[in-house]
C-alpha cells in the first residue's frame, strides 16, 4: 500500500478504504449521460464528521483531489471523481439524527435517502417537500446541486428548507452553520453559500431540514391546450389565482406520448383532443379538508377553461399519482427513447415561449430534436437533447444555453453544472463573476482539492 | 477641495457631493440606540450603478473606508460611517423600474421605500412581503440587514424574496445575480452572499424582488395566555394545524401595556384577563374568500382554546389594524418607554421559553429589566434591555447572546450586527467561521473599504 493509502486507511478503518482493483464499478458514476466513468484511485466511507475532517486535512496536505459522493443519481456529473483523487461515499453517515416536532425540523446525516426520510416523518404528519423526482437521492446531493423538483412551486427548493449544516472545509475545520432556526443575519449566510456548491467548498456532515405539515387532501388537474403559448399564458394566472398549486407543470405532446407509452398510462384523453393539442398543464392541489379541495378543483378547472384549455380531466387518486409518478421519471423516459443529452435550463416563466420556440429551431437546424416538460410555474425546462453528431451536439447546446442567458435565466435550474456543463459556462458566464467565484472557492479551499474539475477549470 | 473631494465630485456631479460642514446631521446615524453619531467627512449621492463604480473603484484606491446608506431606519449602527469615510446615499435611486406581472417580480432601485414599492404594486394586486416595521426603509437596507418582520412566518424574508441583483464590487466591477427566476443551480449564489452582508462585501443598485398575489380577506385573532409556556406550546400547534396564519406573534404583558398606553389601543380585554395573563399570541389569517377565512377563524378561536388560552378575541378591521401598526412600532414605544438598548436574538422556537426565562433572571440580576415581543413562529425574540449601568448592560447582552448561541440560535435574525453588535459577535462566534468570513471579504474587497467595522475588526 502507498503511504497515502495508509494514511485515508488510518482513519476510516482498512475495510471501509477501497483503491485500485477493488473499487466497483459504481463510484466511477453518477446518472449523467455523456461523461465518461471514472474510476477514483481511492474510496472512503467514514463514519463520522471526524473522520471527513482527517480525510480531508490528509487531502489538502497531500494534494488529492476529493470528490464527495450521496447516492449517485446526479444528472450532471459532479459526483465523477479524478483517477489520482479520493471519493468519499456518505453511504455509512445515513441516519436520521431526530425529527423535532416543535421546530418542525430534521436534522439527518448526508447519505440518508429522500425514501428514507420520508418513511420517517410520515408518522409526524410532516415532510421535506423537495421532491427532485428520484426519491434514491441523498439529502447530501440535495444540498450538493440545490435540488428542486415538481413542488418547488409552493414550498422553494432546497436552499429553502436547509437551514442549517455541520460542515467539514478542506483545511479539516468542522463548522457549524444556521441552525434550527428560520432567520439569521448574523454575518454572511454560509449555509446558502454551501447549498449548490457541488462538492467544491466544503463538505456537509449533517443536515437540519424545514419539514412542512403533510396536508391530508389532493388532486390533479390535466388540462390539453391546442397552443403552446396558451400553456404558458395560464401559468402567471394559475398562481395569480391564490389557489396555490403545489405542482404546476407542463409536458409536450411528444414527451406525453412517451410516458404514456413507456409508463403504460390510462388517463382517459380521446384521440382526437390529443392529437390536436401541443401541451398539457399539470395543476395539482391539496388541502386540509375535503371540501375545500373540491372547491379549489372546480375553480381551477373553470379557470383553465377560460384560459383556452381544450378540455380538462381531474385525475383519481390512482391516475393523479401515475401520471405524477410517470412525469418524476422523465429522465428515464428521456434516456430509454434514446436522448443524447438532457438539460434543465432556467429562463423567467415569461420567456419560455419564446425560449421554447427558439430551441425548437436551433435543434431542428442542427438536424436534431428537443423534446421535454418541466417545472412552468419555476421557468425551469428539462429537455432531452436528440442530436447524434456530438459537435453539432455541443454547438446547440451552447446556443441553447447562451439564448437562456441573454433571456435572463442560467443553464441549469437544479440539476447543477457538475463536469459535464461546467466548459459552458466558462465560455457563457461574466469572466468577473467567474474570477469571484474562484476567489470564493480559494478562500474555503486553499489547496484546491474539493471537486476540481467542477465550477471551475482547474489544473 | 481635496483631491479626493475633486474626485467623487466629478463622478457624482459638485452637486451631489458633500463634504465637511456642508454634511447634514441625518447622514451620521441611524435608528440605533447605543453608537455616536458620525459624520462622514464625503456623501455621494450617486445616480447610476456607472456612478457608483467609480466611487467604489476610486475609494478603494485611495483606500477611503464606504459606507452605504439607504434610509437610514437600521437598528444595528450599519450606516454610522468612518469619520474619513465616504458616506454612499442611495436616495436619488429610487425608482420602481418595473412590475412585471408575469413573472411575478419587481425590479427596483435599492433607495425606493417599502411605502413606494407597496403603492406601486397595489394595482396590481401583487405585493413584495416583506414587512419589517418601518416602511420607510429602503428595498437596498431590506438587502443589506436580511430584513424580515412579521410576515416571515409565511412569506419568508428578504432572503428568500430577493431573486436577484445588480450589484457593484469594491473594484468597481458591475455584476449581475440571480434575475427573474425561482431557481438556479449554477455556480455559487451570490445574491444570496451579498444578502445580509450588511455593505461589507458589494453595494446593490438594482433589486429583483418576489411578488405574492394580495389574498383580499385577513382577520385577526389575539388570544391571552396566563402562563407564558402555554404561547410557546401553542406556536407549533397552529403552525402544523394548516391555517397558515401570516403573522403568528408573542407580546409579553409589559410590551402590551405599553402599546395600548403610547397606541392609544381599545381591545375590549377585560382588566381581570388582563391582569391574570402573562402573554398574548396574535394570529393573523388570510384567505382568497371570505367564507374560507370565517371558518378559519372560527378554527383558530377552537384550536387557541384548546390549548389554554383564557379567551379569544376576534379584532375587526380597524382595532386589528391598529394592534399590528403598534406591534410594527414596538421600537419606537421602547424607546418611548427609555429601553438602554433592543435585541432581535433568535433561537430555536422551542427553545423560547427557556430563552425568556433565563433572560429575565439574567436582567433581573443586573439590576435591570428585559421586555419584549417577537415573532414566535421564526424564535425571534425582541426585547427592549433597560440597564442604566453601560458595563453591566454590556455583561448582560454578552450573557443573552451566549446563552441564546448556546441554544442554536443566534445574535441577530434580522436586525444585523452593524457596529453596535459586531464585539459581540467576535468574542461568542467560532472563531473558524469568522476567519472564514474574513477570507470571503477580501475575496470581494480586496482593499478592506466596505464597512470595515463591520462584521470585522478591520484596523
Amino acid at each position: 500500500m502507498s503511504d497515502i493509502t495508509t494514511r485515508f486507511a488510518d482513519i476510516v478503518g482498512a475495510g471501509n478504504l477501497l483503491s485500485g482493483d477493488a473499487v466497483p464499478d459504481d463510484y466511477s458514476h453518477d446518472e449523467e449521460l455523456t461523461q465518461a466513468p471514472q474510476k477514483p484511485a481511492y474510496v472512503a466511507r467514514p463514519a463520522t464528521a471526524e473522520e471527513v475532517a482527517q480525510l480531508l486535512a490528509t487531502a489538502s496536505e497531500e494534494g488529492t483531489p476529493v470528490t464527495a459522493r450521496g447516492s449517485g443519481t446526479g444528472l450532471s456529473g459532479a459526483a465523477i471523481p479524478r483517477a489520482d483523487g479520493l471519493l468519499i461515499s456518505f453511504e455509512r453517515m445515513n441516519a436520521v439524527l431526530e425529527v423535532d416536532t416543535t421546530n418542525q425540523v430534521a436534522v439527518v446525516q448526508p447519505g440518508v435517502t429522500l425514501t428514507e426520510l420520508d418513511a420517517t416523518t410520515i408518522p409526524f404528519g410532516l415532510g421535506y417537500m423537495v421532491h427532485p423526482g428520484e426519491m434514491s437521492s441523498s439529502v447530501g446531493g440535495n444540498v450538493g446541486t440545490n435540488a428542486g423538483g415538481m413542488r418547488a412551486v409552493k414550498y422553494g427548493i432546497a436552499r429553502h428548507n436547509v437551514l442549517g449544516l455541520q460542515a467539514v472545509l478542506p483545511t479539516g475545520e468542522i463548522i457549524r452553520t444556521g441552525g434550527k432556526i428560520a432567520k439569521v443575519s448574523t454575518g454572511y449566510d454560509l449555509t446558502q453559500l454551501i447549498v449548490g456548491s457541488e462538492g467544491t467548498l466544503a463538505l456537509a456532515t449533517e443536515v437540519i431540514v424545514k419539514l412542512y405539515p403533510r396536508l391530508e387532501h389532493s388532486a390533479t388537474v390535466l388540462a390539453p391546450f391546442a397552443d403552446f403559448d396558451q400553456v404558458m399564458a395560464a401559468v402567471p394566472r394559475v398562481l395569480a389565482s391564490g389557489l396555490g398549486p403545489y405542482i404546476l407543470e407542463y409536458i409536450d405532446t411528444i414527451t406525453m406520448a412517451a410516458l404514456v407509452h413507456t409508463q403504460d398510462l390510462e388517463l382517459g384523453i380521446p384521440d382526437q383532443i390529443r392529437d390536436s393539442c401541443q401541451a398539457y398543464l399539470v395543476v395539482a392541489l391539496e388541502n386540509r379538508t375535503a371540501e375545500r379541495l373540491d372547491e379549489d378543483v372546480e375553480r381551477a378547472g373553470e379557470l383553465l377553461a377560460e384560459l383556452g384549455a381544450a378540455d380538462v380531466y381531474v385525475l383519481e387518486g390512482g391516475s393523479a399519482r401515475k401520471l405524477i409518478e410517470a412525469r418524476e421519471k422523465a429522465f428515464w423516459t428521456a434516456k430509454a427513447i434514446g436522448a443524447d443529452d438532457i438539460i434543465d435550463t432556467v429562463v423567467p416563466r415569461g420567456s419560455m415561449p419564446k425560449f421554447l420556440a427558439a430551441v425548437r429551431e436551433l435543434a431542428s437546424t442542427a438536424g436534431g430534436a428537443a423534446a421535454g416538460c418541466g417545472h412552468a410555474g419555476d421557468g425551469n425546462v428539462h429537455l432531452a437533447i436528440l442530436c447524434k453528431d456530438a459537435e453539432k451536439r455541443k454547438k446547440l447546446m451552447g446556443d441553447i444555453f447562451a439564448l437562456a442567458i441573454e433571456l435572463g435565466g442560467a443553464i441549469s435550474g437544479e440539476h447543477g453544472l457538475g463536469r459535464a456543463k461546467t466548459p459552458y459556462f466558462l465560455k457563457l458566464e461574466d469572466p468577473a463573476k467567474v474570477a469571484l467565484m474562484h476567489r470564493i472557492k480559494r478562500s474555503f479551499d486553499p489547496a484546491g482539492i474539493l471537486n476540481p474539475d467542477v465550477l471551475f477549470a482547474e489544473p
